[in-house]
């Protein structure tokens, strides 16, 4: 099928295919397995914590007003009547001038408003009984940690679709979480397509080249949260392809293919979206690399035709499939993080389309710059390895200079972003800004 | 056991760990498999890419020298004889006015030099063969992707310890390898200490505390790239506690403990260390949180006694565990990646010693800000959640100030960074340099 394309804005792309988002299910695992996963439920206080008021020191919990008195000169004597380990509590009424030996993190017992940290006492002994001298002034409330200090009962701690990391997993712990909600992750799965590919564990041939694109997106599904599935390589019989797609629909809950399956000049995808009766989203984007990009919807599943070259596939996932993912496993944050950075090299050349760079982030003197990495022709492979952003130059008549600020997409980050407002269009002013900092 | 502590500081502890690093070995698993591994060997080009010269565009295959004398007044017309497919291969010999129509990616066949793309030609049909017409000059090299422009045969694409991201991925597709070398993961044993402390699934009880770091270290392990294995929670018998750790460590290649197991004001691990015949390489750092941190060797082998208070095991993790679990993997950079960012708040009050203070990082006009996340004392647990970054306030006889530039680890990374040198020092003239900002 020979098929008119007209591009549509990236923007525009997005909110096309986000109007087909959907939430996935909530699932539940075992706490051990919960690192990197999604929450798929707000992470609540079930108590508060501390339980209880608890020393945040080694030493002796006391009564403040045993010492308004003393002083280096007239230091007060409390008698010690017991010692608490941690876990342990101490039932006894505790009497004037005295005091209790406690360890961290054990409760303060009953009666007593203050702790006196180890170091700052002294031990004597006066007829066979223990004493500490205390030679300054305690207010109540001195050194204790009170219950519900860190966290109230009924906080949210962490919200549904947040990263489950190290700091998530002590709080899952804190409150019980044997078990874990998260959200299931979606199965992709990827279709490969073209008659130049070969498997990767066949020997080179003249004209083909081994097919990368599958276990590149691979990757970017798991870095996404979702379950990866390889379903093969299309042929180049048009009965056979629909076949194989429509049965690859039913087993996924996100479908892509990469590359374009033609035999001369015809490809044979519209007319498999067309024989499946789905509804094509767009086909062309104005944007650079990635442009052949189609997206189509059926029965509400999306459809992704990504793009053969490495590049262009990698930039339409990033920006067409995650979001729909990351909506799939309930986060908020539905986008690659946009920040903005200092752009480290010109971009002479203008371009009327958004164009989306491999780059590397660092950082110099408390400033984040962005810069290509290596060669940037579409074909390239290499310079994918080391880029941990995207730098979008937003089309227009005009280069970018060294300097200037631009909006990069983290692409390691799991904290997302909002937002893509503003992202594809030309900042009002940067070049002033871009001055202003020279 | 009552031992005295001296304190060491924090680059000192870091390198009487690291005396005792070592490298893992490699294993080989399925490409499906490697993404978030950590390659290890190098990953060489065994092939040029592109294998041959191909063309960048959908278009025509043509000699350039055709086209010398073409104009938009002088068209010339050139013969379509044939046409190449991507994963085809064309073997005829192209004469003197004669083109073939070629795919994105399809070898340029024998005797062109030159690619004209498909919008800039109009077809047309003289005596049932078929033409084009060419209406500018071309020269050799033109629109042509030449064998080994992207990567030269034999360069190293990525080096033994890189994080296998996506791109690196589609490297190892490329260039065929189905199985994929990578650094066998560290085992790394967790051992829980405490009497206060309670299972995940056990009601709350009166001065008790879930254990919440087990998981949370659990969490750091498999974020440093480790294999985590939970080895339940030492008694208070010191025979059973020497036997247990004594059994775990045959099993694991790295053994950490979290909290000091103590009756009444004694800690067992100092005995247990004494008992195992284990080299104490110290057991207290000049650092908040985390200042009671014990590492000990047997027989080469790392025991890390990690504080029982969340923070400072966070910390302790960060610090002392995860560069010789990155030596381990084979990782060039050792460390959490450390960067500089601007402070964002006001820390007045000097502390002798290096603080670490979970902090977030945020992106504002192109600098990176550090700000702490919530409150930071070291029982706080809830502080830990939305931490990305540690930073890092060495100890000195002065506070800081918001603006001042200061050094971050981050958490997330999977980078990491060569050295520390200067981390913990305070910088000289950083005051300066924040004046000059403001």
């Amino acid at each position: 099928m020979l098929e008119s394309r007209t591009p549509i804005k990236v923007e525009e792309a997005i909110d096309r295919v986000l109007r087909y988002k959907k939430k996935g299910s909530t699932e539940s695992i075992a706490i051990e397995d919960a690192y990197g996963r999604v929450l798929g439920d707000n992470l609540l206080a079930d108590h508060d914590v501390p339980l209880f008021d608890r020393s945040p020191y080694d030493g002796f919990a006391i009564r403040a007003e045993d010492t308004t008195y003393a002083s280096r000169e007239t230091p007060v004597h409390l008698e010690v009547v017991s010692e608490i380990g941690a876990g342990s509590v101490y039932n006894q009424p505790i009497k004037e001038n005295q005091a209790v030996r406690i360890m961290t993190g054990a409760p303060i017992p009953e009666g007593c408003n203050a702790v006196v940290m180890l170091e700052l006492v002294k031990n004597i002994e006066k007829d066979g009984r223990a004493f500490i001298t205390v030679n300054r002034s305690f207010s109540g409330g001195d050194n204790i940690s009170f219950r519900g200090e860190d966290t109230k009962k009924g906080t949210i701690l962490a919200e549904k679709g947040s990263h489950i990391n190290p700091g998530i997993a002590a709080l899952l712990a804190t409150f019980g979480y044997k078990k874990v909600p998260v959200s299931r992750k979606p199965k992709v799965g990827v279709l490969a397509t073209g008659s130049e590919l070969l498997a990767i564990d066949e020997p080179l041939q003249p004209g083909k080249i081994r097919n990368s694109n599958s276990y590149m997106i691979l990757s970017q599904i798991e870095r996404a949260g979702g379950e990866g599935i390889l379903l093969g390589q299309l042929s180049d019989d048009l009965d056979l392809c629909f076949q194989h797609v429509r049965s690859a629909l039913q087993e996924v809950d996100f479908l892509i293919t990469t590359g374009g399956v033609s035999v001369g000049d015809y490809d044979y995808l519209p007319e498999i979206y067309q024989k499946l009766g789905a509804n094509v989203l767009f086909n062309k984007v104005g944007m650079r690399p990635g442009s052949v990009t189609t997206v189509a919807e059926k029965d509400g599943k999306l459809l992704f035709g990504l793009s053969g070259n490495p590049s262009a596939c990698y930039v339409g996932f990033e920006l067409f499939v995650r979001p729909v993912m990351r909506g799939f496993l309930q986060c908020p944050n539905l986008f690659v993080r946009n920040e903005e950075a200092v752009l480290g090299v010109d971009f002479p050349k203008p371009n009327p389309f958004t164009r989306f760079v491999r780059g590397e982030m660092t950082f110099s003197d408390g400033r984040v710059v962005a810069k290509p990495t290596g060669l940037d022709k579409s074909g390239v492979v290499s310079s994918l390895a080391s880029a941990n952003v995207l730098i979008v130059l937003p089309g227009g008549t005009r280069g970018y200079k060294q300097g200037m600020p631009v909006k990069v997409l983290l692409l390691e980050d799991q904290q997302g972003s909002f937002s893509v407002n503003n992202l594809f269009q030309k900042s009002i002013g940067s070049e002033e800004r871009m001055q202003h900092r020279e």
